[in-house]
């Protein structure tokens, strides 16, 4: 598998990419990375570390999206731009995949345009990987649609299931709606439309999920809205925090607190690292004729890597086929 | 201040809700309850316990209202009900404010049609405390109306702003939209057109508020359509309880660990009192002539003493005029 890497996106971009990538090739057999950007920042970066040197090219970018631009305004003026030109690559069959830890709205808007959506699906999104008391399950949409129709839904639980099979190699994902009640007569508009067309489908769909029951695991697919999906995934990282900080203070105020936190460390430490988003790498955008992972703007070498991996085994397991495959079968209902 | 307590409503009735009743006639001059039920097991209930008996009366209701049953099943034959009775007794100025922590739908259903919405009022709404770094603020609609209008949202703002200078007597309070970014085009079509609509209101708007930031305790009041309210309400609980599980679970692992956990026993104590639904009692329904607090359905003795405390000083400071009043000057754009 061959990953175009846009070296350049990122708040720790591009050491942190650079690293990623070296960490890449160092401990996995079959995957190449192209580092798109500024050759000369990367070529120095490069110079004083040992890889395998065969899997690592550089294709130069002479230019860098800023964060703060507007994804229609990089679309016509960043021609050159590092995550122009690793998109392209991908659509030109020089790549395989894309990996972008840069400005997460001009990732998608590039990917849409230049890569292009599967045909049948009207509505590319984004599938986030969540931590649960058992395993992690997908949400999907996590943030790429805010307003949506049912038949946006229905094919965010086709293309979110597909996407579970594929990473988690988890057959018939049990996939739920994300909604204030159980009963399918619970819920907005959207969600009890939804429900109908979901029941309808021939994905393993299992009714309604209520907000408490998301980190239980007894779910693989969790789908919404982009709306709530982006609240519900920054609501918890949030919380997450501050629950880390609470306990901190609790603990500060007290001796034998303080004792118990340096006892507890490593736990604290193991239990951070579960709820990482770093483990998971990246995020897909589901419907795109190719594969296109958006990483998290504070991504580490090691989300890096994990990302590229991510890319690598769905351009592998060709996802975006078998989502085509999918959607249209859906839709017309065998 | 005479509060009207449903004493069958909730899982632990009517043990939970007599021993908060005596628990708060007992720690309070100014408040009087009547137990609204079965006379029989209240009374019994009672016999042995001392407490001023002049403040505790009971009004005997011979039904119950069952958990499963629909509001408008309820609303139509449980006339006689403790919920319906004690509901009553505010429509009739036998009492200042019911309390239940029975059915919620039902106790909703049966404030809005028995006592009736403030004029001006399109759609009264869950207003529910919840807990941050610094201090506690309010969500508001926190699940009684899934979907809204722009109109809907400034009310809430309006209600929600309200509500928390009454009880935390903080004046001029912060009041923000949740929304997928801070600028004022990020959002759904709601949340942009309420954006607008908040903007030209006489309440301390601050704009949107990202879910990440929700828990830092940089606002006041946190306004949402009752979907996305009940949603983030619920994904935090559930989140919480899964972080709690998940540290134990790491903790127990090792020894180390186990005895970390006993020395910090105390810090996980405290934070998990911090993060306690019961410490501020119940939610109000905002936007009826009256006042009505709606308990978790799981309220210990406390949690019902801490409702009965936030009616008794909502009805004190006749949270509902004041609301009329801003609705209404709001408004007319005073």
């Amino acid at each position: 598998m061959i990953i175009a890497l846009d070296a350049m996106g990122g708040d720790l971009a591009p050491d942190s990419t650079v690293e990623g990538a070296v960490e890449t090739v160092t401990e996995s057999d079959d995957i190449k990375v192209i580092l798109v950007g500024d050759e000369h920042r990367i070529i120095a970066l490069l110079k004083d570390k040992k890889y395998p040197g065969e899997r690592i090219s550089v294709q130069h970018a002479s230019d860098v999206v800023p964060m703060h631009e507007s994804p229609s305004v990089a679309l016509r003026k960043r021609k050159d731009s590092s995550i122009a030109v690793a998109v392209s690559m991908v659509k030109s069959g020089n790549a395989d995949a894309v990996v972008s830890a840069g400005h997460s709205g001009v990732t998608m808007a590039m990917s849409l345009i230049k890569i292009g959506k599967i045909k049948g699906v009207e509505r590319p999104a984004i599938a986030t990987i969540m931590p649960s008391l058992k395993d992690p399950f997908v949400l999907v949409d996590a943030g790429a649609n805010v307003d949506c129709s049912p038949q946006n839904l229905l094919e965010f639980g086709v293309m979110g299931s597909a996407y579970c099979s594929a990473l988690f190699d988890r057959s018939s994902p049990r996939v739920a709606i994300l909604n204030i009640g159980e009963e399918d007569t619970k819920g907005n508009e959207l969600t009890k439309a939804a429900f109908k067309l979901l029941k309808d489908s021939n994905i393993n769909f299992t009714g309604n999920i209520e907000g408490k029951e998301v980190y239980a695991g007894e779910t693989d697919v969790v789908v919404c809205d982009g709306f709530l999906g982006n609240i519900t995934l920054k609501i918890s990282e949030g919380l997450a925090e501050a629950i880390y900080k609470m306990l901190k203070n609790e603990i500060s105020r007290r001796f034998s607190g303080i004792l118990g936190f340096l006892l507890m460390k490593p736990a604290l430490k193991d239990f951070k690292k579960k709820t990482n988003y770093a483990e998971y790498g990246g995020a897909p955008l589901l419907g795109i004729n190719g594969t296109s992972i958006i990483s998290h703007g504070r991504s580490s070498p090691m989300a890096i890597r994990n990302a590229i991996g991510v890319a690598a085994k769905l351009a592998g397991k060709k996802l975006h086929e078998i989502i085509s495959i999918e959607i249209n079968s859906k839709k017309r209902g065998d």
